[in-house]
């Protein structure tokens, strides 16, 4: 799936969720998403809030494997592990960098390094594990 | 903090949150907190989403170390591991039992199990470091 | 498997690390493990070393699934995330407190409590899943 | 630190497993470390042991810090979340491309792939945590 063909199946999956997102570009095994941030993302002081930054570390990774697999709803997230590091910078968007490091029959594997945009160093990284359905389904 | 203490804090300081959650119970070292489940929470088929549970994790830690340590804003996560285990009942509330293993000067862990009201077995587990403001601030 | 067997499976299996551990209990998804501390398990200063606790909480978790499931010697570890709260003493055992949170048809999830033999505080958590052969294999 | 310096300290500080590694490698804030495979790193079947992956991943960090902090052989990791992706090949040496993403005052946070040694795909990756003395320690 492109870039465009992600868009619209976030949107019809995730109805949601999906006015949060942007797909920046994809490539095989790499996606770089972007958390639109507005104030329903922000904690006092401006700051991202923590579950923000996991959502966009876990569309990331779902969105790199459907660009692989195809238009698969029922990949769901068994894992993930994240570091916060930085004080995300206020007024702007979060940018992510995902790439897949497996894509398994049963399992697959993502990491994703999550940037305020214009920032050099990271605010946050994030690896993550998801099951995928058998074949058929 | 007490049970009362902790909800008027929550509702200080994170307004945008607060009406997610509720102080089930609190103990030395341990809580129970709830997530009041919404339309907002929810993913196609009725599942909970993870950022919310992520949410529930969080603010559970959070709201134990303050329960220990007194009204400090400052304390911060800085890693949250957490495994995805069953699919959550739909339309009940989530409930998370978390406790303290370590209350240091520095860095703070604990963990909890979130669970479906109702189901015996736990929907998630998390484990949490808060990193904690130096005394006097 | 009742603690004999687990004890018998471990030293034909694994007959390199078996020397190192010990079944001190087993019940329905629970196991207590003991790391027979010996000078090839510390580092300067006398606390045990980092690989040797991850060690033991892979066991653990490996066993209390044998446990349950039979002989089985295929299922591999895919995730370990674990936590070091506390020095460990010098010169004691280490025991650890397993249990299994979630044993399904491909993913098993546990998690495991480390102390220093006579500790009250625990030294390490971890949690691990584990990658479950199919059926027949 | 350099290259051969990371050596030195490594056989001074941890004489028990300095003979496991090599510095293949070292750049600010990256290192490329090695696991000299040896029959004692092995399980049944010529594969690599999860804790011998760990401790590759551990040390690989740890020197990383120390290249840009100096000998201070004080930090102590608090955390590691490490996924085992791939079956590493038999009689060939491991290789861990690390780099640091955080290097704070108090925390420190790295992330680690490890390949089998003439693998194109990552067999493991880790990302660690390490709490910092304070400064004159």
């Amino acid at each position: 799936m492109n870039r465009e063909e992600l868009e619209v199946f976030l949107h019809e999956a995730f109805p949601q969720v999906a006015r949060d997102f942007r797909v920046d570009d994809v490539a095989p095994n790499e996606i770089t998403m972007r958390l639109l941030v507005d104030h329903r993302h922000l904690r006092p002081g401006g700051t991202v809030a923590g579950p923000s930054m996991f959502a966009l570390a876990d569309v990331s990774i779902y969105l790199a494997i459907l660009a692989m697999v195809g238009p698969k709803a029922l990949a769901v997230t068994t894992n993930c592990s994240i570091d916060f590091m930085r004080k995300p910078a206020s007024g702007v968007d979060m940018i992510a960098h995902a790439r897949l490091l497996k894509l398994g029959r049963v399992l697959a594997v993502g990491e994703v390094l999550m940037y305020s945009e214009g920032m050099a160093d990271p605010v946050a990284r994030a690896s993550l594990t998801y099951s995928l359905p058998p074949a058929g389904q």
